[in-house]
């Protein structure tokens, strides 16, 4: 039984991740952090785990080495870059869901981010937590940088698409992602509270989220060359899912059943992707609560445009559920131990 | 391994029995039937299942019998009746999830129902399923007929209170009772549609719902003696979810903290149900997907009134995992056996 | 034209003041104060009021009275105790929509504000603002303290069954409300986030809200002496809307036909309220965006109860479009002035 | 006073249209007809419209052409082709919310619509309804094809660009639009039932919408030549609302405030248009009832793409507002007569 402790677990990534520990086989948890929540109970913040047993702690570092085989740190970025060096120096095995590790060039990261990164000589041992792009070099990872949740739908719905070559080179790709409120994280605010998210949707952040270099970088990765990409993220009147809606301008002619079957081929042993026939659209209500993706496409011929939209659980595959994913792999487990529960079907 | 066939398994009680079932450790699903969706996929209907490999049949109630050793019927009223004297006859154990073997009095049946029941000589051996009222009558059932969604709520909120005898004689009890719109299953209406159910809350069917003589029943069963019920339903714009708000006229002075040691006492041992402290109130979506029941208490003393509030997952506690429940204890299997995941946390 | 200054105008209530004050044919809107908001365009923290010209501005009580005949306080309790008694002194008219006049005996609110009331003097001149029990009253009234969303639900819902001498002496009436999120106002909270409120139901404030001395006040001016009232709302799962849902032990045998009857009549002259049919519920929907109130009855003979259900917006009827027709009575204009749009259909 | 026939008053589009009426200064209602609902009370179906005194009727197209001298037809496609002849022939100024004389050549339309169309002949008369492009034709016409919801959000998304030549030639427009569900009407369906709508978002009919070949249309009108767009609708789980997310490939560089300009200086005189400060982005809830459209734009300079997000109310703007404001640009009404009350403020 492999040991684990949470580090900002009163958080929604955070709590996730405890939930879905909560039904491991081979992980238990050792420790749920909270600064803000500790001594509580963690039912008395979320009755849904009544039962449960656990309190928020508020942990040192040492104290989270001392506990944990694993450490997973669903924290806000810059406070990776304090845990990470010395949890990683005692031994700890990290799997970060925060963005302090996600860009490969810390120039990058200090620019979107404005602030300095303080410990880039872990850049090159950290490995991008996308198990359907990056599972080769998971296995063993010791700090793995968890995807964030546009970067994860978005990859997954282009990359088959890039990898087999089907992109124009001189077009931008349009990302148009649609996510649930808890995306926003736990804090109340003025644009996540009932009234002003309720029967409204709009776009934010526009040519300026913080995922657009992520998601860059694994296209020019994936392509071998940059990629110019417009991601614009919207707000939508729901509690959890995440929508990414991706145009693709392409090179060649192509049928939706072409590229249907280049999808499917493409996923075909992956245990937690299922590629829709043609014709049918996932709907983000169908993947609640589990590690699952949805993968739908189409293609436009008069505007020679592969159209791919994925639907993910924001707060599981694009969150907590990634991160026990790529702590499975990792580790050595069996990669959907403790993902196996289906989605609720209604 | 245990076989189980769900009848009516499109539905939305049945498909959620369906998932559960998935998860279970000792029963396997060896049919799920759909006269309307026979052929498909199971995944097509509910892409949520994605993997589970299920097609929708219409099986004869030979044919289920051949292959089930618990069959569950998530039928509408009038259908067990035709269902379940055959399967009994087979030796297969029937959960049946519809309202026919629920009246103990086949004449209040047919009143409220408006239909002859063609089966009352199995009514002696139906055992009311609401373990935590009926536990030790369930062991060994063979035929257990299911607690509706809303007396199960009602039943679990009133009950310690009755049976402390804290009742006042000569006053109705008041259940107020909020349902999400799953309640209302899946057949498409003009009250059940999006822009009709969204942004607005209602009652319905005022003093004229068929989950009157129920909980009625459960009540007197109870008390020893006949005690005026009067229970309001209405529909709030969710999926999932049901708060019942009973009012319980008191014969004598209570504090909350009393009430809230007699609920504690009562439900201590039980592996479903949360009584909270003094002033915190259940939510329902804290019991999303799970089989749990919160319960919280006040009373306000100058109108002598306890005032009990149970929040329940209509699909689950209310459905399909009671089902399951019954069905472990009937079966001789640890009553929690399937049930064991927590609700989502948000 | 009459000149109005609505103050605390940021806030929902205020907000929904001035939206119907901007559409009004004989009042203008001469100042809209916020302390916070001060210097911001209307239009930018509400883009629904895009073109309307206005500008928040943090008034003083001289310049409130320098601009307005007349004064809508949309404010917390105790902000009125300080703006009145100046405003009062300078001739204006007020409109209160806090607190702090409903209640005639100050030693009540004191009791449920737990805080002075620092003008007492003032309560005896005070108008109960619910024109459809206090019109007589409110002609010329200079000082009205508008009804509170809950209390003008259920006074409505009450009255008729009370004024016609149905209630049974002995038994306490229930009010089950249920109310959308923005009547827990428009300052951000972790109750009112998004991801706490949605796809969830619960009480809250059982035997404990404010509005149940100001219910008990009424119901006991109407019956002439006191009735015990256990009033418990609940939060909802929708921005706007107000559902009370009453339950009053009859003290004799009652159709729901004969009950109907009564409330027709009782309502007959009345612009804003419609009583619906024998088997007809109102719902909250239905009267979105207007003032009025949709009232739906049912007797429960077998409980002897009748089943009294009223929606109205809590931000018109219950709260900006109550003060708008207060004050189109008190100052001798039309009473449906600036109320005459029909609510959304859909 | 003009009088007014609403055809297909029943659905959704066409109950707006005449809510719209009932506060309209110089139009009334003279009929309300539905196949489906005739003989009943207008407010037992729609009751958020009680005091209307309207009762929905099955007119002849003679007895329409008797009482209207202006009738709305709020039908399905190809309904228009068999009544709009008649109607004109009679003197009736018609103005079709359906798409059967949006597309300029039957063709198209026949192609598009999968059916023959039966009057090419009233083609070239019908003016295509979206004042804010086609204002200058709409005065005395006698024949409006009012723009579908999608078209009207995306058209006026991108107009701007257009006229200023702002096009990179060799690119595909997209347009991703998010509409609440009363676009798709008010017959139940499993797609739009609360339980499968809520808390999910999905793309429909990629590449494959009617309304694609109608953008197309008018851009290729603006443009003075084709331009491909691809077209992707989505579904969002809210009642009302429609936000298109428009990505213009630029041809040359240029800032967001250079585009802010360009779009406010078209927009200046719009007395239903909003163009939002740069950094300000629109939300469908601040245009909930109202004819208004607010707009918000970016440019994402590494991409060179204009990103341009256009919000709008799908029933009103895209559908009874625009058919009130074309009928009062073409019957020499004040453009913005019956249409002036602003959006809920939440």
């Amino acid at each position: 039984m492999i040991d684990a402790v949470v580090v900002g677990a009163a958080g929604y990534a955070g709590i996730e991740t405890v939930r879905l520990l909560l039904g491991h086989p081979d992980m238990r948890v050792r420790g749920a952090t909270s600064a803000g929540d500790a001594g509580k109970q963690v039912e008395a913040v979320y009755p849904a785990l009544a039962g449960a047993g656990l309190t928020f702690e508020d942990l040192t570092v040492d104290e989270i080495a001392a506990r944990g085989d694993v450490a997973f740190l669903a924290v806000p970025h810059t406070a990776s870059l304090v845990l990470t060096p010395p949890l990683r120096a005692a031994g700890v095995t990290v799997i970060d869901l925060s963005a302090d590790y996600r860009l490969r060039d810390a120039a990058v990261y200090e620019s979107w981010y404005d602030t300095p990164h303080t410990s880039p000589e872990l850049l090159p041992r950290a490995v991008y937590g996308l198990p359907e792009i990056t599972r080769a070099d998971l296995s063993g990872a010791t700090l793995v940088a968890c995807a964030g949740c546009y970067p994860t739908a978005s990859a997954l719905a282009l990359a088959p698409a890039i990898e087999a070559g089907l992109l124009r080179q001189d077009a931008p790709i349009v990302v148009d992602a649609k996510s649930g409120v808890s995306g926003a994280g736990r804090s109340p605010s003025a644009t996540t509270g009932f009234c002003a998210a309720n029967e409204s949707v709009r776009a934010y952040a526009i040519a300026s989220h913080r995922h657009t270099p992520e998601i860059a970088q694994t296209v020019a990765a994936i392509a071998g060359h940059d990629v110019p990409v417009c991601f614009t993220p919207h707000l939508v009147p729901m509690t959890r899912g995440l929508l990414a809606t991706c145009y693709v301008p392409l090179g060649a002619d192509l049928t939706t059943s072409e590229a249907a079957s280049i999808y499917a081929d493409r996923y075909s042993d992956e245990p937690f992707v299922t590629v829709f026939d043609q014709g049918v659209t996932p709907s983000t209500k169908d993947v609640r609560g589990s590690n699952r993706a949805h993968l739908g496409l189409a293609v436009d011929r008069a505007a020679r445009m592969l159209v791919v939209t994925c639907a993910i659980d924001n707060l599981v595959k694009g969150a907590g559920g990634q991160a026990v994913q790529c702590a499975n792999i990792a580790l050595g487990l069996r990669e959907t131990a403790g993902l196996d529960a289906p989605a609720q079907v209604v």
